[in-house]
């Protein structure tokens, strides 16, 4: 018989709420024969203030022996900006190089957008997870001075390029349409630029069948609004991807169906799956979330680990949900994780 | 008698076409007594290719006696990606200290947005131009090589921030919503977050009339598709406002309208006027470039040299004839030239 391994980080604000329910799908979707042990971490706000520890290397330990990791929120207005970013969500996908971070954006029957006239969109953005300006790289010199001067590196190696970039050549082989686009800003950032655009079509020499095609990063927001079914597969920096998949989220639907994955290919430590949407302290404790960003990240997950079949039914339950449920009154969160259950029970 | 002294940098591809709407437009609407003289300087990609010059010493000297410089657009796909916008566009605003970016977003009636139900748009973006990741810091180590390094350094002081987040302060206080909006993403990029975080904080201590927010990048886009409404002034970093400019001209009738302003509060150097959109080389020289947006650019000149009245007489033309021409068939540059010209004469 087998087994997953998980280890799960409700975290802050709506985290537990929506976790709950991704596991109350996960416990419905998985076959039989699989035995599911979870292991509950409690990292985030609540332990910051009490010790304040983000995310030990005890803590990095623990993690490590699972199978995956599966996050709702980690954030707090009590805690200073860029405390638990940096020393807990950040060090996470550093220290188990997260270098792949997927997102997919697919506009779903019966979901709103804040888009005229419906335009379909079905795309992956695969945002590099380890490097660019999010190395913390840089430092400041005469703080809270008039003289103060502040700086951020952007730390870009043809090892980290590559992968992602490989990475995404095959995500993109593998869909219907193998479209890959490189989204950067190679005409100002010209050193970082240079690399991405040099690896990006050294790579695409493997991918014969790959049609690829490049936008800076400000125009991309323009096609993301403009034509977003123009998109197949993405690949970018880690900040650029920060950006461009918080506008795909809000133009596909909103961050209340928005999945993401935190993945190491290789193996070599435990992937991490989280929704794209943050803690939502204002609405937290009262049932309100919606968790299908989390089960969809359940299914990113699943599918991670080989479960195929039980990603895919995962998925057409929340289409299905989400096609029937247009028009109707909002449900609880609760309500919304007991619908999916039921549908992937089968 | 007064004199306005401009410096007319047509540019590439639909530069030409686009500014001589643009100059059209600036004739007509003068005052009989201002005597308006024109220099034209052939930059861009010719000149890039003839001489392999950008933009010399000379060019910066025989550019600083004009009381501004109206450009139409610079690149061309013959022109390796970088060498243009790092050796004129982004040169040109560094050397007259452009620190001022300015970039209004108005959705005026009858233009068309890719957002659902004609929301209100009414912003301006006050994007920082000399500092940040565009000051060309960084390098590259083993170029080309497996092992190859690239950086990118974005460089803030405090100097540089506070001057622009001084004018945009002075700028919302002047609207009638007052309201001011930090776009950053200090939860990441702590060292320049604290830096712009802190100094918005002290600024606004000086202006309390004035509303002031915070919202992280990647949030600003969510915002500016599903909430435009909420901004009145922006003020961001150079690489933030770049991106959210380019998105903000997108729903708010696309960049075909889209007008901006490099400007040098001090008077030492010419501000420089521009539209937002590029050369479009695949429409260039066949009268389908849309003039509005240099027309625009010409409002934001007169405005910064003191022609309140004739900078909202063009504003006005702009309007009344976007919303009468409406569902009606498009017209040519100069079609829509000569429609502005004579509104504006009045
Ligand atoms: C919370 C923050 C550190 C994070 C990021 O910038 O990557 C978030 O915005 C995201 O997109 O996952
Ligand atoms: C062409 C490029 C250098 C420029 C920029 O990045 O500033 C352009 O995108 C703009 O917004 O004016």
């Amino acid at each position: 018989s087998r087994s997953l391994n998980l280890a799960v980080i409700p975290g802050d604000g709506i985290g537990q709420e929506v976790v709950a329910e991704g596991l109350k799908v996960l416990s419905a979707v998985l076959p039989q024969d699989v035995k599911l042990e979870t292991k509950e971490f409690d990292f985030g706000a609540r332990r910051y203030h009490a010790t304040g520890e983000t995310l030990t290397d005890a803590d990095l330990d623990a993690l490590k022996g699972h199978d995956a990791i599966l996050l709702g929120a980690i954030g707090d207005p009590s805690v200073p900006s860029g405390v638990l970013e940096r020393g807990f969500l950040l060090k996470l996908r550093f220290a188990f190089d997260h270098h792949v971070n997927l997102r997919p954006s697919k506009l779903l029957p019966g979901v709103a957008t804040p888009l005229a006239g419906q335009p379909e969109i079905d795309f992956v953005v695969v945002r590099e997870g380890t490097e660019g300006p999010y190395t913390g790289n840089g430092g400041t010199i005469r703080k809270g001075t008039e003289h103060e001067v502040a700086t951020e590196v952007s730390v870009n190696t043809a090892y980290g390029v590559e992968r992602v970039v490989r990475d995404a050549f095959a995500r993109a082989q593998a869909r219907p349409r193998k479209k890959l686009t490189l989204v950067h800003k190679n005409n100002v950032l010209t050193f970082a630029g240079h690399l991405w655009t040099n690896i990006f079509n050294k790579v695409a020499e493997e991918f014969p069948e790959v049609t690829t095609d490049y936008i800076h990063v400000d125009a991309a927001t323009i096609y993301l609004v403009t034509d977003p079914a123009r998109f197949d597969v993405i690949v970018t920096d880690n900040l650029f991807g920060d950006i461009i998949t918080d506008l795909a989220a809000a133009v596909s639907g909103g961050i209340g169906v928005a999945a993401s994955g935190n993945i190491n290919p290789s193996g070599a430590f435990p992937s991490m799956f989280e929704p794209v949407h943050g803690s939502a302290p204002d609405i937290a404790g009262q049932g309100k979330a919606d968790p299908t960003a989390t089960v969809l990240s359940v299914a990113l997950l699943l599918r991670h680990l080989g479960y195929e079949a039980e990603a895919a039914r995962i998925e057409d339950a929340v289409s299905t949900d989400l096609g029937e449920r247009g028009g109707l009154p909002a449900r609880s969160t609760s309500e919304i994780g007991d619908a999916l259950a039921v549908r992937v029970a089968g």
